[in-house]
């Protein structure tokens, strides 16, 4: 049991723990998968790079543990609820080549990010910096769009498979917020505080869709 | 083709560098299957845990390569040599439970840090001090021992049959080095310069195993 929130600043812990747990744990997925597309990178200069991108992101990790500890919460209880959310979008899409798999990792952070972003306005100011600052890109985007960017210079063929892949990929990314939301009743809440008025889930999904056709605009893919 | 050295501390970097090679690969491929065991450890509190050491190893690997860098070596050229000299040892060695995986980093690391700590005498002050800082125990020998006394005190058996396993890895273990002995002249002339005398490597093996069979007695196992 918790004793009930007595103060404005208790509120707000209240209001930031979990969202900084989502992306925390979000923050571990990815330094997880960076490290074993790392693991399985074609050059050495390609796994230090897919290296340097799990180093931060498990910086980040430890950067929203530290300010979960700051808030009064324990880091695995406030991690935990959001462990798996990832484990059957990943059964669902397994790549089959190189290329699909950095699709699969730009897209997929791609929507996480956006999703995070968009409920980290609801959260006080030093919560939200912090996490804006996590959720901004660290080189990992321009990697990508340089390796598919070359990847299709070599093949013509590639463009329009990884374009309906994109599509499979960011339908799928969009089931895991939808699974999210249907799962905590807390991001819902918070959703409703950063859109306020009718349909925010509509309007969520109609703002999450808007970044991903921006984004395959970038690699020059119809989304 | 390069040019001859021509000052002594040319001559200084010359016989670095491998080393500085060598150990960073080691780093990375420790970061590689740290973030590995992380991804399939039994509890967020263990895998956030064994992300950490990664972590330390993927600081490693940056620090390793910066001084490459400051020596004029391209990193690259300097690792690339070393990859793959533990594919077979993993190949030939695969766990097949959570405390025989967590039993094959601590000797695996243990011998592969004690070959580098003694070829680390060889070469100029900042890069021994850096070797040797960054070969130090980071607390995954604290985290394995604690692990594996735990598991031992629930289930008599595994101390005899992780003896056994604890064997099989050491000798394993002396043939990567075996393996790098044949495959780099350039490391056979550091060990030359720090073991001076007959049967350098000789001396070697034996060092090596005494420390194992330390490391082992700390388990509580006869090694």
């Amino acid at each position: 049991m918790t004793a009930l929130p007595t103060s404005p600043s208790e509120l707000a812990a209240d209001r930031a723990l979990p969202l900084l747990g989502m992306v925390a744990y979000g923050e571990l997925a990815a330094f997880t998968r960076l490290a074993a597309d790392s693991a399985i990178a074609p050059t050495l200069t390609d796994r230090l790079a897919l290296a340097g991108f799990a180093g931060h992101a498990l910086d980040h990790v430890r950067r929203l543990d530290a300010r979960i500890v700051e808030l009064g919460g324990a880091v695995n209880v406030t991690m935990d609820p959001f462990a798996g959310v990832l484990a059957e979008f990943d059964r669902r899409t397994e790549p089959s080549t190189w290329a699909e798999r950095m699709l699969k990792a730009y897209v997929g952070y791609g929507v996480s990010d956006d999703f995070s972003r968009i409920l980290a306005g609801g959260v006080e100011s030093t919560c939200r910096d912090l996490l804006l600052d996590v959720l901004s890109d660290h080189g990992h985007t321009a990697y990508v769009v340089d390796l598919l960017a070359e990847a299709g210079a070599a093949d013509a063929t590639l463009a329009p498979r990884l374009a309906l892949w994109g599509r499979r990929l960011v339908g799928e990314s969009l089931g895991v917020v939808q699974g999210v939301l249907a799962g905590h009743r807390e991001i819902v809440a918070l959703l409703e505080l950063v859109l306020p008025g009718d349909e925010p889930q509509q309007r969520l999904f109609a703002q999450l869709t808007a970044e991903h056709t921006r984004r395959m605009d970038r690699l020059g893919f119809a989304a």
